[in-house]
C-alpha cells in the first residue's frame, strides 16, 4: 500500500505514512502512555474512563448480537445497533488503555458479524425516506454508526490479522461507504448536517483504511466540485461568527462530525490547515454554540429543538475537548468541561484534564453579543443580552436571523427570556418525543408543523392570525431581518432589529433593552415592538410564560364551563381561550410567580387592546402537546401600533422558609410619549424616580437614550 | 422573686432556681463555651452560625422598625413583624456567641419599641377571625412571634437593666400573654396546633419570666382541668405512633412548639419527665414526621398541604436537633441533619455537629410501616410501602386514617405513588399560594373547598360524582377506615384497608402491593380496589399522574374544538373533559413518561368501563388551580366492582444522551380470576412468567399469596 500511494502527492504521502500508525484520531500511539498516566492522575479522566470501562465490560458480558434491522427510532433493533457502535468504541478505547485482547476481540467479532450480514440486508423496512437507511430507518443514523465504528476499528487495528482487516474493510466498510456516498449520494453531497455526518463517516473511513478517493470525495463532494462535501458545508452552513444555519440545537448535533472529521484531517494532514479554515471557523463555532446556551446549560431552543438538551451531550464534550486542546480556545472552556464532568479518553481529553488539574479554570465568559447569521454574515443574526453573574443571570435572546432551513420556525423577532436559572418567556421548541416509538416513531409529530413552527407559538407578533410568510419556508429563506442596533455598555444593553418581509406591507421593528435603574437588584427588560402598515391589521403579541399567574388586576371574562378554541388554523386551532381581559387604566400589568421569584410585566394598552389568556392543547388527538400558557396582548385592528412592556423580576416566595419579600413590582406609570416609524419615546417610574426612554432608529450615534 | 416562689413546691422551686440562669432553653450558660468552640470546629455549626450572624448584621444595619399592623399574610407589615422576631432571635444568639453588646442592644431596643406601641394597637384591621391577632392578621402568628421573642429575650437577659426587663415583661410580655391566653383564650385552650403555639408561647414566657401561673395554664389549660393545654394536646393530637391528626404537613408545622416547649419544660423541670410522656411520644413524633416524607425530602401532601414543603424547614431542624441530642433518636437522624445542612446554634445543635464530625451518620432508615392514627391508636392509619434504596425508591402511601380535622380531605383510601425521586400519582395538596397576598391574602382560596378537599381530587373512588360523607367534615370525623392487613416481608409488601362509611351502603376495600417479579429491576405496584353495594352506583377511580402520556393504545374520542366541564359540583365542575377512551381488549393500559422513566398502568376493564381524560382548570376565575391531569377509570353503573391495576416503572428516556431503553412494559395479560366481597384472585404475566395473586380478607394468616 505504501509504495502505491507514495507516488502521488505530498498530501497523500503524509496521509499514508500516518495512516499506517493506528490509532491516530482521538487517541494516538504516541500519546497512549500519557493518557494511561492521566487516567491515574486526574479525577475527571479517571471517572470518564470508568464509564467507558463499564460500557466495555457490559459489552463483553452481553456478547455479540447483530439483529436484522426492523424497528424505527427508539425500537429494539434501533437501540441495539446504536448500543453496538457505542460499545465498540468503548471497547476500542479500553483496548488501547489496557492492552487487554478481550476488548479487541469484541470489536473484531462484532465487525466480522456485521461484515457477514450487512450485504444480506435489504433497505430498512421502516425507512423514513428513499432510499433510506440500511442499519437504521434513516441514512443519518447509518452515518453516525460508521463515525463511531471507524474509530473503534482504528483502536483495535493493531490486534487484527491481515485477513480480518481485509474482510472488515472490503466486506463491510467499503459497502457502507458505497451505501453512504453512492446509494445515498444525494445526502452525502447535501450542504446540511446529514451531509456532514456522511462526509465525516466516509472521510474518516478513507483515512483509516488508506483510501484516498473516499477522503477526497468527503472533502470536495462526489464530483470533486466543492458543491458538496465538507469544505462546502463549512463554507455554507456557518456564518463568519460560527453560527450554524439550523440553530443552536442542530449546531450542537452537527458540531461532532465537523469537529471529529476536522480532527482526523488535522491528524493525517496537518498541513491542510483545516483548523485555520475561514479564519478559525470551527473554534468560533464551539464558542458560539456555548454562547447559545443559558446558564442552566440548556441550548436556546430556537427552531426545531428538544428542550432539555444541554451542553453535557457527548457531541459537546468532543467539541470542547478538541477546541481546548487543538484550537487554543481559552481557559474558560475548562469551566464547561467541569460542568460536563467528563472528557473524551483521548489526547484532547488529557489536555483538558491536565489544565483543570493545574487550576487554570476560569468561569465561562457569557457575553452580551450579536451573532451574525448567514454564510456571508449578512443574514441578520441572534442578539443576546446578559445581565448578572452566571449564578443568577437575566438573559434575553432575540432571533433576527435566517429562517433556519427545514427545521426553521416562523418566528421573526422572537424573544426568549431567562432568569434565576430558568425560563421566564419561553419557546415551545419542537413537538417531538425523541426516541419514544409510540410517539410517531420518535420523530417530529404533525403538530410540529401545525403548532411548533407557527408564529403564534412564539413571543413575537402575529398579524391577522396568519404566520410569517404565510408559513412558506421557501419565502422565509429568501430574506432575513436586519440589525438596527446592538450596544452593550455599562449603562444598558440593547438589541434592535427590523423585519420587513414577514407580512406584505407591514414593518416589524423590535427593540429589547436591559437596564438597571437606581436601587434595583436586577435589570429590567424593556421591550418595544413597533408595527407599521398602511392597512389595518389584527396584531397579537403573546408572552409564553412559565410559572403561575398570581396577579391579574384587571377585569377578565373567563370561560368557566366551556372552553372554545381560539381559531381554526395557523396554530390558533391549538389554543384554548381561557378568558379575555380588559386592561383598565392603572392596572395594566400581570404578575407571574416562577421558581419562587415574581415577574411583573407592565404594558401599555389603549382601549382597544384585549388580553387573551390561552392554554395550548386544543385539536390534539394524540396528546402530543404540552399545555403551556400565554397571555396575548391583542390589538384587533390598527395600522400602526407600538407594544411597550417592561418585565421586572422582583421579590422572592420561599415556601420552605415561608418568607415572601418584594411581592410588589416597583415599575409604575408606564406611559407613551410619542411613537413614529422612526422613533419611540416613553416614560416610567421605578421607586419614585422617573425615567424617559428614547429610541431613534436612524441615529446610530445615540440610538438609545435613557434619562 | 426567689423567696416568693421557694415556698410553693419542688417543681416550682426548681423552675425558679434555673429560671434565674439565662439563657436556658436552646442555649445555656453552662454550654455556651462549648458552643463557641463548636462553631470553630465543625463545618455545619460554622455555616449555620454564619447565617445567623448575617441575619443579625442585617438587623443592626436596618435598625428598629415596628410598623402599625396593617397587612394580611405576605404584606409589608406582616413580613416586617415576622422579620423582627427572626432578627431578634438571630441577635440574641449572636450576642451569646460573641458577647457583642450591639446585638443585645438591638433586641432591647426592639422589645422596648414593641412595649411602647403594643398597647396602643387595636385589633388587626385585616383579622382573619374574631377577636383575631394583634400584630398579625391571625392570633397564630402572634403566638409564633412570642415563641421567638421570648427566646431572644432569654438570650439577652443578662445584658438588660432591671428597669428595662420590667418594662419589657410588664408592658409587653404580660400583655401578649393576656392577649394569647385570655383575649384569644378559646384558641389557647383548643386542642389544635394553634393551641399548641399559644401554649408554648405562654408557657415559655412563664418560665423565662418566672411566672408560675402562665406555665401552669400552658400545661393544663386556663381552667387547670387538662381539657386544654399542652398535655391535653399531646394526649389528643397524636396517635400512640406519634402521628399528628391533621397530617404530615401540619405535623411538620406543629412539631416546633411541641418540641421547643417540651425542651423548655425539660430545662426548667427535668423531673417532670416530659420526654417520657406517653412512652416517649415526642421522639416517635419526630421519626413519624420523617417517615411521612419521600426521599426527595418533601412531606406527603395529605390533607391541606403546601406541596414543596420539605424537612429542611426550620421547625424540622429544631425537631431533629432536639430529638437527637435529648431523646437518643438514633444516628440515622444525622443523615437528615446533613440533608438539612444546618443545625440550630444551641446545645442540641452542638451534639448533632459533634456526632456528624465523629462519622456516626447512617442513612435515614425509611421503612415500610403502618402508622396508627387516632389518639387511642384506633383511628385507622397511614400505610407506607417502600422498595429500593433511598437513591431510587418506589414508595406508596395509603391514607386510611382519621378525617384530619378542619384541614382534612375527603380522601378515604387515597393512594400516593412516588418513584425515581418524584411523584408518579400525586395528591393536589392545598389550593393556596402561601404568603402571596394577591392570592386571597396568602390564605386558602375558595377552590380549596370546592376542589382540594373533594374526593375526585384524590386517587381514590368517588361514587355517583359525590364526595365521601357528602363533603361533611363532622361526619367524616365520626368514623375511620380500618386496617385489613399490613405485611412487609422479603417477598412483598402489602397494605389493605376498608372503608364502610364514606358512602351509605357501599364498602370500599383497597389493597396495595409492592411485588418484584423475577427479572425485574423495580417492584410493581398492584392495586386492587373492590367496591361492594346492593345498589348500582357510578364509580370513578382517577389516577392523577405527573408527566406526559406517551401511549394511549385504545380508541379515544377527543374534544378538540370545545372543552366541556365534566360536572357541576363536588369538584367535577373544575375538570375539563379532554376525551373519553374505550379500552379495547388487549390494549388496556396507559403509559406515562415522567422524569425520563416510563410508567405503564395496566388495568382491568369490562365493556362498560370508560377512560376519561381530564385536566383541572374549569370554573377557575382567579386562576388559582394548577392544570394537573388524570385518567379516570369510570364504571357507569355497578353494584359490585373490582378495579385492578398494575403500575410498572420501566425503561429510560435520556434526551441528553439520546438513549431510550425498556420503552415497552413487561406486564401483560392481566386477567381477573374471581372477585367476591371477601376475596380477589387475578393473574398476570411478567416477561412470560405467569403469576397468580390471591387476596383473602378474612384469612390473616395467608392474606396475600402470589405464586
Amino acid at each position: 500500500m505504501k509504495t502505491f500511494f507514495l507516488s502521488i502527492s505530498l498530501v497523500i504521502s503524509v496521509l499514508v505514512v500516518q495512516g499506517q500508525s493506528h490509532p491516530s484520531i482521538m487517541l494516538t500511539q504516541k500519546n497512549i502512555e500519557a493518557v494511561r498516566k492521566g487516567i491515574k492522575d486526574y479525577p475527571i479522566m479517571a471517572s470518564s474512563y470508568k464509564t467507558v470501562k463499564k460500557d466495555a465490560e457490559k459489552a463483553l458480558k452481553s456478547g455479540i448480537e447483530v439483529p436484522t434491522p426492523a424497528d424505527g427510532g427508539g425500537g429494539v433493533t434501533h437501540e441495539k445497533h446504536k448500543k453496538n457502535y457505542q460499545q465498540a468504541l468503548a471497547c476500542g478505547i479500553a483496548y488501547q488503555v489496557t492492552n487487554d485482547e478481550r476488548y479487541a476481540k469484541f470489536v473484531k467479532d462484532l465487525l466480522l458479524e456485521y461484515a457477514k450480514q450487512y450485504n444480506t440486508w435489504g433497505r430498512h423496512p421502516k425507512r423514513k425516506q428513499e432510499p433510506g437507511g440500511k442499519i437504521f430507518w434513516q441514512n443519518l443514523n447509518d452515518c453516525v454508526w460508521q463515525v463511531y465504528m471507524i474509530q473503534a476499528y482504528d483502536c483495535v487495528y493493531g490486534a487484527l490479522s491481515a485477513a480480518d482487516r481485509k474482510k472488515i474493510e472490503n466486506d463491510l466498510f467499503a459497502n457502507v461507504v458505497k451505501e453512504l456516498s453512492e446509494v445515498n449520494g444525494s445526502i452525502f453531497n447535501k450542504v446540511h448536517n446529514h451531509g456532514t455526518w456522511s462526509a465525516a463517516a466516509v472521510g474518516m473511513t478513507g483515512y483509516v483504511c488508506g483510501k484516498k478517493e473516499w477522503v477526497q470525495a468527503a472533502l470536495h463532494g462526489s464530483k470533486q466540485d466543492d458543491k458538496g462535501g465538507f469544505l462546502a458545508q463549512l463554507n455554507q452552513l456557518f456564518s463568519p461568527d460560527g453560527y450554524y444555519a439550523e440553530g443552536p440545537y442542530y449546531q450542537r448535533y452537527a458540531i461532532l462530525p465537523f469537529m471529529i472529521f476536522a480532527k482526523a484531517i488535522h491528524q493525517y494532514d496537518p498541513k491542510f490547515g483545516i483548523y485555520d479554515f475561514r479564519d478559525g471557523l470551527l473554534k468560533k463555532a464551539v464558542n458560539t454554540a456555548l454562547q447559545c446556551t443559558y446558564t442552566n446549560k440548556v441550548f436556546f431552543p430556537l427552531n426545531d429543538a428538544i428542550k432539555d438538551k444541554t451542553y453535557e451531550t457527548e457531541e459537546m464534550v468532543y467539541a470542547v475537548d478538541i477546541a481546548y486542546s487543538d484550537m487554543q480556545a481559552g481557559d474558560d472552556l475548562l469551566d464547561i468541561a467541569q460542568q460536563q464532568d467528563r472528557v473524551i479518553i483521548s489526547d484532547a481529553g488529557l489536555q483538558v484534564a491536565q489544565a483543570i488539574d493545574a487550576g487554570k479554570t476560569n468561569p465561562f465568559a457569557y457575553k452580551p453579543m450579536w451573532i451574525k447569521d448567514g454564510a456571508d454574515g449578512k443574514g441578520g443574526g441572534i442578539g443576546i443580552l446578559r445581565s448578572g453573574a452566571n449564578a443568577d443571570q437575566l438573559a434575553v435572546v432575540m432571533k433576527a436571523g435566517t429562517q433556519g432551513m427545514g427545521h426553521g420556525h416562523f418566528d421573526r423577532l422572537n424573544l426568549l427570556v431567562y432568569d434565576n436559572g430558568t425560563e421566564v418567556f419561553s419557546d415551545y421548541g419542537a413537538v417531538r418525543f425523541l426516541n419514544v416509538e409510540t410517539k410517531n416513531g420518535g420523530n417530529y409529530t404533525k403538530e410540529n408543523d401545525t403548532w411548533g413552527k407557527q408564529t403564534i407559538a412564539h413571543n413575537t407578533i402575529t398579524a391577522d392570525q396568519t404566520s410569517h410568510f404565510n408559513g412558506n419556508e421557501k419565502k422565509g429563506e429568501e430574506t432575513t431581518p436586519s440589525l438596527v442596533n446592538f450596544t452593550a455598555n455599562e449603562k444598558f444593553q440593547v438589541v434592535s432589529a427590523e423585519e420587513k418581509n414577514a407580512y406584505k406591507g407591514v414593518t416589524l421593528w423590535r427593540t429589547a433593552i436591559l437596564f438597571t435603574p437606581e436601587g434595583a437588584d436586577k435589570a429590567l427588560l424593556l421591550d418595544v415592538f413597533s408595527v407599521n402598515s398602511d392597512q389595518p391589521h389584527q396584531y397579537d403579541l403573546p408572552f409564553w410564560y412559565q410559572g403561575h399567574i398570581t396577579d391579574l388586576p384587571f377585569p377578565s371574562e373567563m370561560n368557566g364551563k366551556q372552553l372554545p378554541a381560539l381559531g381554526t388554523s395557523n396554530g390558533y386551532q391549538h389554543l384554548w381561550l381561557n378568558g379575555t381581559g380588559i386592561p383598565a387604566n392603572g392596572k395594566q400589568y400581570i404578575t407571574v410567580l416562577n421558581n419562587r421569584r415574581f415577574y411583573t410585566t407592565s404594558f401599555l394598552a389603549d382601549t382597544a387592546i384585549r388580553v387573551k389568556l390561552v392554554t395550548l392543547g386544543a385539536q390534539d388527538p394524540n396528546l402530543n402537546l404540552r399545555n403551556e400558557k400565554a397571555f396575548i396582548l391583542s390589538q384587533p385592528a390598527a395600522t400602526n401600533h407600538t407594544f411597550i412592556s417592561i418585565t421586572e423580576p422582583h421579590g422572592r416566595n420561599n415556601t420552605v422558609a415561608e418568607v415572601t419579600t418584594g411581592a410588589s413590582a416597583a415599575v409604575k406609570e408606564l406611559k407613551l410619549v410619542s411613537a413614529t416609524k422612526e422613533a419611540v419615546q416613553f416614560r416610567f417610574t421605578y421607586k419614585k424616580k422617573s425615567y424617559t426612554v428614547s429610541i431613534r432608529k436612524n441615529d446610530p450615534g445615540s440610538f438609545l437614550v435613557i434619562d
